[in-house]
């Protein structure tokens, strides 16, 4: 087997998986952000028709993986193997999502790193020959989240200004050997990144470290610099961990400047929104994704994007127990075409 | 890059890796069973010197993980990547072991079938070639998991007839595109499947019909029958779910009878440890199969073993919401060497 390993975090696809269809699944509030008109499922009721916002969770992950199939033509059963995980305690959106639908699954947990983690380990199994037609899907909802990592709304806690909103939402990818659309063409695995944060309200900044340390891992690895691509896409930094990330890259002599950008700011209008921080969970940078960017990827108006997600791999168990927030950050490389 | 996809779920590495190392660590219940001679570290501080039973299971990893790079001579800084995850919320045992060590991690959510997935996962990253030396690790804890699924220790709660004890310990194993050892030239992915058992305390009889599933699958895509294999080992079902297995694999015409054994039962004497049903966990099978099971593998006292690791993929919200426990099997073919 061809090696396809690069320096120390990443690997090159020597036959790049093709991306060849994707879908979204949006709450009311996404629906209202500059976003809307990428998604292609929007619901106004925050429980999708269901009785518990978990199970909406688990629901909106099923219209997605029913959209993908629908836009690809790729029926579900015909799906090789499905890449998901979620937010909620011991993944139950997803795996409820695909209990006896006979569809192969392996179970992520990469916090809101995981659009990418599941994209890079479709990459993986696709590029490598194991799978083909796989599936990375994620889903977060702000109601389930709220109540697991925070406090229930029903108790009406003041958010800190520094708190992100978490996305209602949920995006699925699908990975193929042949067909036409963007390509995944080289992926950057993340090392656990821990400075020291304890703010559970204020994530961005205990992320940054991480994705700075992915992103200069994937320039290192495969000699590349912010030059090669349009866009560098955090998810989900938000507004204050995207500064952070920012002055942290400053400071190595990194400039991302031009190039930086991140879900949790372009999923939400933040000066109307009243989501303070931006946008996370990882539905967030999976609709940003499975809409917006690969959209663009798809017309030729992005030609190369590194999409980098970032996961604060706490609980409240972790909090509670006074530990710190460790981050990681998964880059996938996907070219368009 | 050739096509090592077979049938629906399967795929063989035409370039096996090779299991060249593994590590062990085990608690105090665990070190008076009948595995006890096999296992690396043995520790009868249930909290392993910590503050906190979670704080134990992250240690559990990191004594793993420092004994498996001691046996296999390969530092820490040159591991590949690590394949992880385990029963606590939001993983936290398998972040916070490999936060601030360098090391790319991705994170895995397959309740106990997590010593399978990251086997299957760290073959196809070595067999595909984008990666090398690789660990495949997970870990459980007794005190952890009773309070987080169940109720606190301190409430003396009665255990039913139909449960498993939560094995305290960790195991993990070095994946190695060249070497000496144990190779894995097969795996069958599997699909969550859920026959609407409800009852968190006998979940062995809710992973059989996944675990049945899968090893169909893994007879089907590869053309094999149980007599290719001295021992199809789940991990965990425990008594009561191995005989619901046979029931159900029986009515099947699909004679497992003299092949099939589970670590559940293998990992504590069921007559004299008062464990009622056998061994649960992520870390029944880890230790397992880190020690005994590679162990004879390596002395080519088993030639082939299909290992199939058993999720049950419930969370106790999914259960306060009535909801069932849909089940997962990862399978793993291992040849001795």
């Amino acid at each position: 087997m061809e090696n396809q390993k690069r320096g120390k975090q990443s690997f090159v696809l020597t036959k790049p998986p093709v991306i060849t269809a994707w879908a979204s699944v949006a709450g009311k509030k996404e629906s209202e952000g500059p976003l809307s008109n990428t998604f292609d499922i929007k619901q106004n009721d925050s429980y999708f028709g269901q009785k518990t916002w978990e199970q909406a969770e688990r629901k909106m992950q099923q219209l997605a993986l029913g959209k993908l199939s629908e836009k690809s033509g790729v029926r579900s059963n015909e799906f090789g193997m499905v890449f998901s995980g979620d937010l909620l305690n011991q993944c139950i959106g997803s795996s409820f999502t695909l209990r006896n639908t006979g569809i192969p699954h392996v179970g992520l947990y990469g916090a809101c790193s995981t659009m990418a983690e599941s994209l890079m380990m479709a990459s993986i199994a696709v590029g490598g020959g194991f799978s083909d037609k796989v599936v990375a899907m994620t889903s977060s909802h702000f109601a389930s989240s709220e109540r697991q990592y925070r406090f229930p709304l029903g108790y009406g806690g003041q958010r800190t200004p520094t708190a992100q909103w978490t996305v209602t939402g949920s995006g699925a990818a699908l990975v193929c050997s042949s067909g036409y659309g963007p390509k995944i063409t080289a992926c950057t695995i993340g090392s656990v990144v821990d400075l020291g944060i304890k703010d559970a309200n204020n994530m961005g900044p205990a992320m940054a470290p991480a994705a700075l340390s992915t992103i200069r891992a994937h320039f290192n690895d495969l000699g590349l610099s912010p030059d090669d691509y349009d866009l560098i896409v955090t998810g989900d930094l938000g507004q204050l961990g995207k500064e952070a990330l920012l002055a942290l890259s400053q400071r190595e002599g990194l400039g991302l400047g031009g190039k930086l950008t991140d879900c949790g700011t372009l999923v939400f209008d933040l000066m109307k929104q009243d989501v303070h921080s931006g946008g996370s969970g990882c539905g967030c940078s999976a609709i940003t994704l499975c809409g917006y960017l690969l959209d663009k990827l798809r017309k030729g108006k992005l030609k190369k994007v590194l999409f980098c997600g970032t996961g604060a791999l706490l609980s409240p168990v972790s909090t509670q127990q006074g530990l710190p927030i460790p981050g990681v950050c998964h880059a996938v490389s996907i070219t368009g075409g």
